[in-house]
């Protein structure tokens, strides 16, 4: 599948500077809004820039590598986590609610049959992923599906008038395979791109790193980036690179959470680096190698809270702030209308 | 004037911790709104602990400092602003409407005769302080006079249901007196308490970092606090070290802004030291020695968005999160009511 992405068109850039430069406040005070203001009117090629219908995806799918005990929690917490979700109790819920975001569901490849349920969006791939411990996670065309079916998802909230996208997902076992994607695409040691997930003791913590150590041993080593991402999977990160592609193609604003979600533009930005324009990068979450991908793709996170949760909740709880940013540039009043001395 | 002000009722700690732990995450996934809603918890005595009426309140202030050219800004920006703060155009009018807090615009002492507002509280102390250069910027008088005040108008958000208060401040000169204040109340050498304020120079950093060691070596170095407060000032900054005590007091919330917010609470710790545990820290500001203040308090700031404006700009961005540690701790599902697996 092929995207069309472009950079944001520079033409309003100061235009743009000048705007915010001449608001009522001292040069730069507002810091990091100032650059999220910028980057959303390029985003929009706009000096008014809005957010509309903001949406949050939660992929979530189950991983053949959760077998080999690599997480703090049983596999079978990924279906009962969306039942959570499913009846408005988990934390997404509670921020998505607070902050009016239409929160979509979506079974990317969940290891359980769920009843019908309008709430959930059907794009199950497979019932988990394969254990990348013995081989690859998925085939090629099942991330290429994956691909496609996310592109198709984003198209959809886009026609809804959606311009802003967080991206959320729950899968026990992907913090393994959000690892291996990042050592394999960011050839750094596995060591360095493994942390505690959803809490591992020391010894647990050994253990994973030695199993991920294997399987990128196992790996043919070859290095395109889809070979990449179909061997250490999973579903819901296929659907959510898929998501940022078409969201980037589509100049949509693309709100991203913690370390897999992350995973997920480090993988889509291999294939189309300028899917990084379209990216705030919503917090630093508190699994390990975050900060570190965080520095590889050059990004300045909005929060750090100690969260790793995943969801989509540092996502949604920074959604404010990504409004403060374009609503100081749409309301505040510049030095010559309030009649305020400068510098 | 004296307050009563006692630790928040610690009866509940633990079965607070229970219930945070109890909710479908892993343990301490919400990182500090955890904590935070561990603090509010404690706070207001409540396992169903709530935010109502949000208040921020603005004290504006001229400094007779300001002549001596520590301002980027001439000191006539202190009326202008507030007239652009009635007229809602400044950068905490947006952040306020966007969070329905309620503001309030108080005269604390500015050089400007205003006229009738109702928008304006008038609680003007005089016209501007005096030059801490040259003597005392008040008398102990003023300050007891101003900490009253800010007292009584706290006590008011108090009487119409406020339980969360943000202290702003407006006032061009105010990072001299904040830094004065912290040098003389953390016993730590001037340079080490001075930034750039709204802005300055590397040559006017240095020139007002002379200037306040002159001053600092002209006072008469007695340590009773309200004696350091009055000689260095300002009046809005007396006026919340008063609503700071009152709102401890009263068990209220207290939202910290920046660098001369953080001032008033560094000055009324020292007299109640227990007023910390009623105080939430929203950001880690861009001026310089924030940083070191908030350590100094050993308190961890919930946003460093590089931000320096002020007005309690910071307090109103950082305002959705702390209802979002709240809202976890009353909407979220508990692992039993969700039926989802344990560690």
């Amino acid at each position: 599948m092929k995207f069309k992405i472009n950079t944001p068109f520079p033409k309003l850039k100061d235009q743009l500077k000048e705007k915010i430069d001449s608001k009522t406040k001292p040069l730069g005070a507002l810091g990091l809004l100032e650059d999220i203001a910028l980057k959303i009117g390029l985003i929009q090629n706009s000096l008014n820039p809005s957010l509309s219908h903001p949406s949050l995806l939660i992929f979530a799918a189950d991983h053949g590598i959760a077998q080999e005990g690599v997480s703090a929690y049983p596999p079978e917490v990924t279906a009962q986590m969306v039942y959570n979700f499913l009846k408005d109790g988990a934390a997404i819920n509670v921020f998505c609610n607070q902050h009016k975001i239409d929160l979509k569901i979506i079974d990317a490849g969940i290891n359980h049959n769920f009843p019908q349920n309008p709430q959930l969006i059907d794009c199950k791939i497979s019932y988990g992923t394969q254990n990348f411990l013995k081989g690859p996670a998925m085939t090629l065309e099942q991330a290429q599906i994956a691909i496609q079916k996310g592109a198709e998802l984003v198209k959809k909230c886009a026609d809804q008038k959606c311009n802003i996208i967080g991206l959320g997902e729950m899968g026990i076992g992907n913090t393994s395979s959000a690892s291996a994607l990042m050592s394999l695409l960011c050839e750094l040691p596995i060591e360095e791109c493994v942390g505690r997930g959803t809490g591992l003791e020391n010894d647990q913590l050994e253990k994973k790193k030695e199993i991920l150590k294997k399987a990128i041993e196992n790996y043919p080593q070859e290095k395109e980036v889809l070979k990449i991402l179909s061997y250490f999977g999973g579903f819901e990160i296929a659907m959510m690179v898929g998501a940022v592609m078409k969201a980037a193609e589509l100049k949509m604003i693309i709100l991203v959470d913690g370390f897999i979600s992350t995973s997920s533009i480090l993988t889509a930005s291999k294939i189309y680096p300028s899917v990084l324009d379209y990216c705030i990068f919503s917090h630093c979450s508190n699994e390990r190698a975050h900060k570190k991908m965080l520095e590889y793709l050059k990004a300045e996170p909005l929060l750090n809270l100690r969260l790793r949760l995943g969801e989509g909740t540092g996502a949604a709880i920074a959604f404010p702030i990504i409004q403060s940013a374009v609503n100081f540039l749409n309301e505040m009043a510049s030095f010559k209308e309030a009649g305020v001395s400068e510098k």
